[in-house]
């Protein structure tokens, strides 16, 4: 196997609170494309996360537990710094909407700005996941909607014991 | 007259804190365009409101007393839930800006996979009243700014007591 | 049953060259929204249509057949005449992306200039559909892609034919 | 000199929280376009800023001194108002993004109701500067990231002091 | 009166086949911004103009004679050098819908790159013209529709000659 | 070197009609985030094309004679097919514009369905090339412009001798 110099390396970074299905689609191409995928789950979002470091680092973990090529880290601070601390000269990033990618461009040349070794890319979510958000389902599950096909069955227990669902 | 199974209901859903033209522009059309309208007005926004509900309500309902096949509740939870406790399988949204657009497909696709017997239909808000919205209306109120032009009557009037605009 | 008069008419105009899995799915919906949709086949594109009027008035009945509330005609002409003649008082369109949207908005303002009367609805495109226009399906029959999962099987069975693509 | 009846006078307003080499870029160009450029410094925005009032006028007073035909005055309440107290018909924006864009529309249209006879014209900035914000500014800023290439050195010595960055 | 030197002086150019209402919309603001607008109309667009050269210049002169400080000239070639020809530092463009946004922000940066002291200015279209181009309302003239609202009266009578309209 | 079965092979397609500095951003880096880049140059356009496909393919090669893991082929049919030939599981575009995203999206969208195994990777064109496209550069040189800053050395050679523009 090729050591860390001659790997393609790509991270991948989000809050993640909590992983959704329209996530590990993301994360499931990106490990396809790059030798290596670093996942980095941010420790300190602006709004109190609906769960905390640990639980949603379990959770990518354990919905990631077929993908080989992965690795799991918390981050904070800048993300080309993330990057540059694992080796990574590429920065992933899901496309779901235009409004996405309004804001994911304005990342991208910030990013570059700060750090012009690095590149972004972008992977483009599967169709039927695209209106699939963290925040979208943390508010239906709080109002009792079913959530089952918008995360992964890990993340749909957790949520259904936080939020008082009923599961079956 | 047609009864409840036969007929053709739509829901139309908003916090309307407070209502202003642009809303009232859709309701009419949707009015004209279902056998009956059912208007729901959100009990909990997250943000507080302006007026209590009690007061949107009855604004609501005051703007709208020439339009006799429409009916007003308050509701809370999942839209697609208000829908069905009313027996109605359409749920009218209004399009004013290609941002409105953005944000209301995602909800259209959520409400889908929520309850695919609900159908969500836009109707464009007229290209006069297209940039007026709710939150807009207070912020230029609160500054003192002239808003006759952008709600009916009668929330003028409460706008401006609220705020104390000297309306003559 | 509602005689004309009473009844909620719409209509839905198209070039359907050849008609795609998407306009069936709003055709299908609108059917459920109002008593009556009126289907217009249009005669003159400006550009020279793959299928003939008629060859397209057939696919369209043809995949329409299990809706007993649609009917089908040839137009030329504005669009809020046909309605008019028909006497339908809603144009529905499909919505797909966000540059469909601004087009449409365009259309629907120049419509309502026209005729005020006539109201437009737009019906948003079930997501993993919202790719396909006819004439993307007719550049990927051209090329001997396998378009089977983006039209109705009687359009396929016709574009096999006419771009000579093996069907088994 | 032409006296203010005959000038051809127009406002820009802002926060400037801080000032970015964006913001600079559509007051250079907006100063070369009018007679005189009135830059407005809002006193109170929502959000509690980074920078006081005062400290935000003198950076932008320092950043333009090069600039003779520009004025500068704190300003709260209705930008229509601003500009009619100095006389001014213009009210400059600039535009970077196409969610600018939507946004800026939305209060142009508003301005227009509010007041018809001040015109709103947009510059749009600069390519190479059109991912800078100053909510980016501030954030990138906090995490330690190097904002010298984002903001006129006045206002990065300043940030640098505020958030203990080495500059050297 | 100012000389040409230290005059104001900005460019608007377009094909004008027919000037719209949108278009003397965007005219008429920026005749108020500018000491003197030098109107140009394109020699040759790709598409074979509906209306001659002089046709439509006649038409455009015609529904501008109220504005004194207006000139008229037809051009071809790149428009930054039209400018320059005419001491303008200034570029004008309406702007329309997001659409047009897109396409004008590219215009402008080309712009740029080929002269960089050429200033882009963008002006928002009038909300109830904003649905309003030349070639929408040259399709609805050529089917009959009415569109006496979309046009200055003299080139409505112009299209309504050319299209064989009733006017009466 | 690895061999093919594991070597990351993504191919970038396009007609190059001509090669332009924003595709040369592309390939550059799109070369370093995978182990070989195949390129292929689309044969049959439906608009006649300015170059030959000869001369567009060595302006390509020569443009990238620095780029060691880059092939290059002239293309027909598919762009799935042109992937599946050259056991590349990588469909490398270039991302300017919002325009370019809905498109962009719907093709990758189309790509997807004809053949689930290739994934659609976006690259961000840097900002300030980001309002080149190959048809505006001709567009420009035809009407005598500089279009030096917009296209590689060799292709700003050929368009010289093509559009008879000086170039010292």
């Amino acid at each position: 196997m090729a050591n860390e110099e001659s790997e393609n390396r790509a991270v991948y970074l989000g809050t993640f609170d909590p992983l959704t299905l329209g996530h590990l689609d993301v994360i499931t191409r990106a490990a396809k494309l790059f030798d290596r995928l670093i996942i980095g789950i941010g420790k300190n979002s602006s709004k109190k996360p609906c769960f905390s470091l640990e639980e949603r680092l379990e959770m990518v973990q354990g919905a990631c537990s077929d993908l080989n090529n992965t690795e799991f880290y918390s981050f904070s601070g800048l993300a080309v710094n993330f990057a540059r601390q694992h080796n990574a000269l590429v920065m992933v990033r899901g496309l779901r909407t235009e409004a996405d990618y309004v804001y994911e461009m304005q990342m991208a040349m910030m990013n570059f700005t700060l750090s012009s070794e690095i590149e972004t890319v972008f992977i483009p979510t599967r169709q039927d996941l695209s209106h699939i958000s963290s925040s979208l389902v943390k508010e239906v599950a709080a109002l009792g909607g079913n959530i089952s096909r918008l995360v992964p069955d890990l993340v749909f227990e957790n949520l259904a014991k936080r939020f008082h669902i009923e599961t079956h």
